[in-house]
């Protein structure tokens, strides 16, 4: 089995191969190949016995994709993106990368397919940016996609053409509709969600951190370890099962603001709840009044994709994957 | 008032232009330039006053799209696309025309913004194809876009595409939905739809017409009357009452293939209604089988859309307008 992670510098990527390393199999196949490619060069996994091969290329150039197909993976993971704020900025480089090199590479692959039958199974990390506000609370699986963002925009393009070249039988792809990443590692950045992992992270190290928004805001979650999980779920799923509409709205968490805060002060105390700044931002609010407060995911439920249903779940998983399981 | 129609040789592009001639202006401002772009010369509408030009280029060319709005339509009308079939049949001449000479339209129009301040507004004929089986009757306006056909696909991503560049101001798009249009006029073609007009068509006028499924068939109608005005009302109306939401399910008149016969003999009596023959066709009933049965339309009639309401209008409209009002 070999395996192409597209994107594999970045933080579900690198746990991603991380994870794959240590199933050592995928559907039951052991894994003996195993690319990482991205703009900047990936990390090692720790303790990958087969052949492991670190790709640092601009997805962009003309050949980036054909490169990537050329010794046939079995399985691709796509999970490259300029984020959405960058895409905001930079439209031409938002389409550039977001949409052309995802078109680029599905290009590659029906060539490919034209030219010997390689068929892969090809998961790709879409978003909840997808839909756009207003909103119903919970999102049906069949709401329609109105992105409100150009980074939106491209990964609801990236989800037709995935459907259309996949019902053409280019390649098996499948969508996943990723929640927010919470709590995510590392430390606190400018991304305007960046608080919801924040104000969890930083006050189980002792460290101040800083709430712009109020307590009753709602948002939808699910931990790095689940997102990973569901990237491995679909690789190996019944297509079958899923029919025509390879675009699934994965499950997560619905949490407020002030759910966060109380799972963290019965996880960690008051004294870390405590460290919670609580500096009100208008422009943050007004971001992030346009969020998904939460989707019903009723077919990939049914396709047994799972999430965390607690935030005290959320905080003990970062506790045993990013702090050593002691705080 | 300058104008562009793209796809103006087409049944509708043509009604189109014959409409703003007869109307004179649009949006209470008179139109002094009618530009009618096509890769096959348009046919002139009759008395037209300003200053019209026919203009035949491939719209993939490298310089089609720049060149179209180099006189800076206040205007633009785009219609041009191949047909669902061949576009299923020619994948890569689908997403070429279909796709990539929109955005290519797209990209002109925002470069010339970011030059001039052009801001054109743009009415982009969209389809009920980007929503695909299975359906609810009737299909709401929030409902998701699962097209089953790379038609559908390059509608719905055009549909995106439009809503974005509006949302960042590069032109003002409105992307409207047409049912299938009924009572197409001409001779019987082999689009699977095509029997929904030749039944009625054909038997008006004394010749036979094959009905290849069963009468229990519900679709989604509009007589091409019905489709000029969309487009003229969509470049007239105020898109702040649209919002971010910038493609409209039109309303349409959702009927049985039954309905439709039975509105005939009202018109034109027990025999046109023998002129019909059944031959059941296996391969066309399934694919009408995932054919939308009708939409809710609800915003669209808010904003003063408005279409049929009963297939006696449907049918006394071709009368009037392409059998100069006599059977």
């Amino acid at each position: 089995m070999k395996i192409l992670i597209i994107g594999a510098a970045g933080m579900v990527g690198s746990k991603l191969a991380q994870r794959l390393t240590t199933d050592g199999s995928l559907q039951g196949k052991a894994i003996n190949s195993l690319t990482l490619a991205d703009v900047v060069p990936a990390q090692a996994p720790t303790g990958f016995g087969g052949k492991l091969a670190i790709k640092t290329l601009d997805l962009t150039s003309p050949d980036a994709a054909e490169s990537l197909i050329r010794e046939r993976p079995d399985v691709i993971f796509h999970l490259a993106a300029i984020v959405s704020g960058e895409a905001e900025l930079d439209f031409e480089k938002g389409y550039r990368i977001n949409l052309d090199s995802t078109r680029d590479l599905f290009e590659a692959i029906r060539k490919a397919n034209q030219a010997d039958g390689y068929r892969p199974r090809l998961v790709f990390a879409s978003s909840i940016a997808v839909v756009g506000a207003p909103l119903p609370f919970p999102i049906p699986d069949d709401f329609h996609t109105t992105p409100l963002t150009s980074y939106g925009t491209q990964k609801a393009i990236c989800e037709l053409l995935l459907s259309d070249y996949s019902r053409k039988g280019y390649f098996d792809g499948l969508g996943i509709r990723l929640p927010t990443i919470c709590i995510r590692p590392g430390t606190p950045n400018k991304a305007a969600s960046g608080f919801f992992s924040n104000i969890l992270r930083e006050p189980l190290v002792g460290k101040e951190a800083v709430l712009p928004v109020d307590e009753s805001v709602r948002h939808w979650h699910a931990s790095p370890r689940s997102a990973v999980g569901f990237l491995i779920h679909g690789a190996g799923i019944d297509l079958e099962k899923v029919g025509a509409r390879r675009n699934l709205s994965m499950p997560g968490l619905s949490a407020t603001v002030g759910e966060q805060i109380e799972a963290l002060r019965r996880v960690a105390g008051d004294k870390a709840v405590k460290l919670i700044r609580r500096e009100p931002d208008e422009m943050i609010m007004r971001i992030c009044a346009g969020w998904a407060p939460g989707f019903e995911a009723k077919r990939a439920r049914e396709l047994g994709f799972t999430a965390e249903t607690s935030f005290d779940e959320i905080i003990r998983i970062h506790i045993e994957d990013e702090l050593g399981g002691r705080i």
